[in-house]
């Protein structure tokens, strides 16, 4: 049996970043200001702490409203204590039918999937789940702005791909991964930084510009 | 103790329409097909059925992409018993800081909550939280597509209301419900059909030719 940890740290997401063994809590921002020095880069947190927290930043400045979806549950029983609040007692994990992420940038639907590799020449593609695959293709289809954030965590290197290379990558015969080289040259690389942690909006910026472009909008 | 019962529809937006005591299982449309005299409208569905069952018919029909989001469960305790799924022994409900329906309709934002009321004069206020007016009111800074769609279930009646109105209401003060003559005023109500169930699509076309009129887009 494996017992989880009660995380307090209030995510944007409404979602905790459960089951990670090697959880640490962000540590507080405020508590590095006088130290110029340092390299915040990536700070030990995963990519997805660090996409939390550039969420949190983005919301909070008005700058985009991007949230993570809740992992989907399916419950079966339920305990209601008296003058106490619902116990769940037997639930299952279920397939979700989308990426993780999604929300609004002026005007913008964007909708992203992360994912983090410890391998340093390639991203194997089986990271990916179908149904993963088939929203953001169903997305782009509806004129999102659809992508992946892939994190190199040996590398700190960390590259959005619009789902368009992605997707094409899947559906190649003989293709079981993204070498790094393809990544790179099919990507915009972004920086972890300090405010927020992961920029990925900078991309995001870069995407739309070559659409206005391409669609003389 | 409440036991839930685990319903095997799956539904689009990998949530279940749990605890719902009087919850039935959507009636599969081919069985339909031959009585044309029959009476659709709502077929006993609750207002989150018909509309999970309309996103359903959108995404199949590749005309929208919108998923209900899931529950945010806190997880505290699951056991791996062995050769078997993993089994959620302990968790909690959770707060959730968005609405529950979001999604991408030809490169617009949508973002929306559903109520529902057997009220036949008025929509009580109370029924919408906080977090969700302040989710939409960010949405809606985003330039998303916000509204809310209202239930009257006594009257089998529906309307889309632009978010901008509801947190109009919201805000204003000695204002506990919208009367259904303020909702019929400043909403588009659209009729509980077939195809899709409940077409809410109809009144986002009209939000969104509003909107190109108003912007000269």
């Amino acid at each position: 049996m494996l017992t989880g940890v009660i995380i307090m740290v209030k995510y944007p997401s409404g979602s905790l970043p459960i089951f990670q063994k090697d959880f640490k809590q962000p540590k507080i921002r405020k508590a590095y200001h006088h130290k110029k020095e340092v390299n915040f880069s990536d700070r030990g947190m995963t990519l997805e702490q660090q996409i939390n927290e550039s969420n949190q930043y983005y919301l909070e400045k008005g700058i985009a409203v991007v949230h993570k979806k809740p992992t989907p549950i399916q419950i079966v029983k339920v305990d209601y204590p008296r003058r106490s609040k619902a116990v769940i007692k037997e639930a299952y994990f279920r397939q979700a039918s989308t990426t993780d992420y999604n929300g609004v940038y002026q005007g913008f639907y964007l909708d992203f999937e992360a994912k983090e590799t410890r391998n340093k020449t390639n991203f194997p593609l089986k990271n990916f789940h179908e149904h993963q695959i088939y929203h953001l293709d169903a997305c782009l289809k509806q004129a999102g702005i659809c992508f992946t954030i892939i994190g190199f965590t040996s590398l700190k290197r960390y590259f959005v791909t619009p789902a368009s290379f992605v997707i094409s990558k899947w559906h190649e015969k003989n293709s079981s991964s993204m070498t790094l080289e393809e990544i790179e040259n099919n990507s915009i690389e972004i920086k972890s930084g300090f405010h927020p942690t992961l920029p990925y909006l900078e991309a995001v910026d870069q995407f739309i510009a070559d659409r206005k472009m391409n669609n003389g909008k």
